[in-house]
């Protein structure tokens, strides 16, 4: 086994390998961190990471194993962590100098549930400002004049690197879809409400969900097959039977899927290339593709979500606004100065518009499609540091709280990645992997 | 059996007469509509009720249990349900002019479990504008110049004047207890979202709560125990399992419950008798009872409660404010202005408050009592037609959603009931019956 390249296997490669018996988890992260020490000067995907820190839970994990106890799913994996999460053994600075140092005293739950997993907290990522718009310093591994995407810069771009092979981070808006697209990884964010968010940076109860990063279909399922559960410290959670993602997700599915190609309201933001590149994969996918107006009222979404997303952040960010706001970016105490001015009547009229328009997709999904195709993103990750890219192609997802997943089946001319979304229905998050493992099977196919 | 007292027969005997045959629905409802109509002249209870039609309802049932089909826990008995209920056989106008005629084509939930348990719909009671503050037309059936409360004024006053054994009402601020203690009967708010509310007028997600009338602790368990249920229609309920009211209401308990008196905040605001009267309960209690002073911020509770009100009364009766303003009741309309300005920032934080606030009260419950005692209202119900009186005693046990229940245990000096209220943790429900049973039976044995 060539021990210089087991950073670039997938998780459940790694995983498998590790049982076997084949190589240890300490050979896994060392391999991970010489990749780290040889891409991260360039990328800058770390807020936080302590390379014997990482070590000694590796070595931790191959203890475990040599004395015969029971392994977990990703037993001595290493994974990224969004530095919006709380980590009880490093610190969570939430990508802002006000919190220069935090040093929580908890893992947020799905830390925790990565732990009870077996997984190795590599390092925390970097994020935005808060998980919002000012970007951070990590940098598109294409092309480090390109942004990475975000606000969960660091974890796509260090799976992207082969840095980890598995992170987590956010989306309240864009923050998981666009950096998977813009770095070319999978990135998937399930439905709203499944994995418990306690001890993650609140922007947004209603927006707020957390998503995975891998290099494959399968570590996807894999990672957020550890992640779900109930946990009452998140009012949004609800107790449920296990959700057999992995199973699912490597399952045929029993009729090729059909696609409904959404354009959205924003298609005039897609650039040309963009435009051309889904054309030419309609045209690859046939009579599986079939195009699909939105009903006249979903243009309004974007509207709603951000009258939610800004009262929800001016609330839950007060005491940032209050005692630090001259310590904020321009553009975040803008967001929040437009927040505090939104009224109760308008923000409860926007959070009541999520039923309906949902239950208008559950109806598209119901009579004849497996998913939504759309862009993930306007094109590749533009040439600008100063900005993580535009949502616009995933506000209308996040808002209704549907399962997104992003994969890198496309590219610009510049060679530089374009992602695909797929979107489907609540709850229906491990069916939508298997339909996107078909796709990408599809594409590569040719 | 003298068939012209069956109307003064609790719902939990009638159940049992009519299983064994000796009487019918018929009679007790041809009873029950001779109280009506010897007594309703003056108390002006129902917004709606059709001697007929209810006839109809219990001739059908009695025709069901003759031909020796399984009858269910309501067989028979009539229910008085508040005109902010949809009914599909009778209208439901609000209380309000703007809908007048309006007659909905099917049963809200609550209604709907009445009818699955065999319940006969006898009429529609009366409710306050909206189930707000300006009183409909009832009186007080102790002595028709004072108030019966509000807002579920007829629901209460129909109990009390025994024109019908069990009534359901609902509750925002002190809709239920509040007028179960003006008209002297038993008063029942469960925890929050425990019954469903779809079908129901929505004056605000976080706060209104179903809540239900009668003549016995017993009758209140029996009426609960019918409407607790799981509906994905109304977000706040969730799938649990049975909760044996009658069962556990009917225990003894393990050992005499400890009572903690909550003066509330509030306090200044109780008349001097009832001072008084609540002295001397306490004494009666002995070592069963001791005073506890809330945490300063509870003071808060009732600024959070009315801007949470007025901001989501403002968000539901937005359509009744832009279109019919000027048929809504001056007080009304000053409240829904309010709601309008509230900022979301300012509802968000006050909805946030509920949480930790309720959990304060969580560690009394565990560590030494049984149940808050507390007066129901600051005194018996006032002389005043224009208003139903204060609801300030009711407040913070809504905005907690913790269960509530309205004893008819004291007297005033002008003759007229003053209401005993105990408080439980929420989910606490069927315990708090027996609490309240066991308070009953302590202040009738002297």
């Amino acid at each position: 086994m060539d021990l210089t390249n087991l950073h670039s296997l997938s998780a459940s490669d790694a995983v498998h390998l590790i049982r076997q018996g084949a190589i240890d988890s300490a050979q896994l992260v060392e391999a991970c961190l010489a990749r780290v020490r040889e891409t991260d000067t360039q990328v800058q995907a770390w807020a936080f990471l302590d390379p014997d820190h990482a070590l000694a839970q590796a070595r931790a994990a191959d203890d475990l194993k040599r004395q015969g106890l029971p392994i977990g799913p990703l037993h001595g994996v290493p994974v990224g962590v969004k530095d919006i999460f709380d980590t009880a053994d490093m610190p969570t600075e939430y990508g802002s100098v006000l919190y220069a140092g935090r040093t929580p005293s908890r893992d947020a739950a799905a830390v925790a549930m990565l732990r009870a997993a077996g997984a190795v907290i590599i390092g925390k990522t970097v994020t935005t400002e808060f998980a919002t718009q000012a970007p951070g310093k990590t940098r598109n591994p294409h092309d480090p004049d390109h942004t990475p995407g975000g606000s969960s810069s660091g974890s796509a771009a260090a799976v992207a690197a082969g840095m980890v092979p598995l992170a987590i981070g956010s989306q309240t808006n864009g923050s998981v879809i666009r950096p998977a697209a813009f770095c070319g990884v999978l990135g998937f964010k399930p439905t709203h409400g499944l994995i418990p968010r306690h001890g993650m940076l609140t922007l947004s109860r209603t927006l707020d969900q957390v998503g995975v990063f891998a290099r494959t279909v399968h570590d996807l399922a894999l990672l957020a097959g550890q992640l779900v559960g109930y946990d009452e410290r998140d009012p949004d959670t609800r107790p449920r039977a296990r959700i057999p993602f992995a199973e699912v997700a490597a399952e045929e599915p029993p009729l090729p899927p059909m696609f409904a190609f959404v354009k959205t309201p924003h298609w005039e933001r897609a650039d040309e290339e963009t435009k051309e590149a889904f054309g030419e994969l309609i045209e690859h996918l046939g009579d599986r593709v079939e195009e699909v107006e939105l009903f006249p009222s979903a243009a309004e979404a974007w509207q709603w979500h951000e009258t939610i997303m800004e009262a929800e952040m001016a609330a839950n960010l007060e005491r940032e606004w209050k005692e630090g706001r001259d310590r904020l970016s321009d553009s975040l105490r803008a967001q929040l100065e437009r927040g505090r001015e939104v009224r109760a009547v308008d923000y409860q009229r926007a959070v009541a518009r999520i039923r309906p328009i949902h239950e208008s997709f559950v109806e598209l999904f119901e009579q004849r499609y497996d998913a939504i195709l759309t862009p993930a993103a306007p094109g590749t990750a533009p040439k600008d540091l100063a900005s993580t890219g535009d949502p616009s192609f995933c506000t209308l997802w996040t808002l209704c709280g549907m399962p997104a997943v992003s994969l890198p089946l496309l590219q610009g001319t510049n060679g530089l990645p374009l992602g695909v979304q797929l979107v489907g229905p609540r709850d229906g998050d491990a069916r939508l992997l298997r339909t996107a493992r078909w796709l990408a099977a599809a594409v590569a196919a040719g």
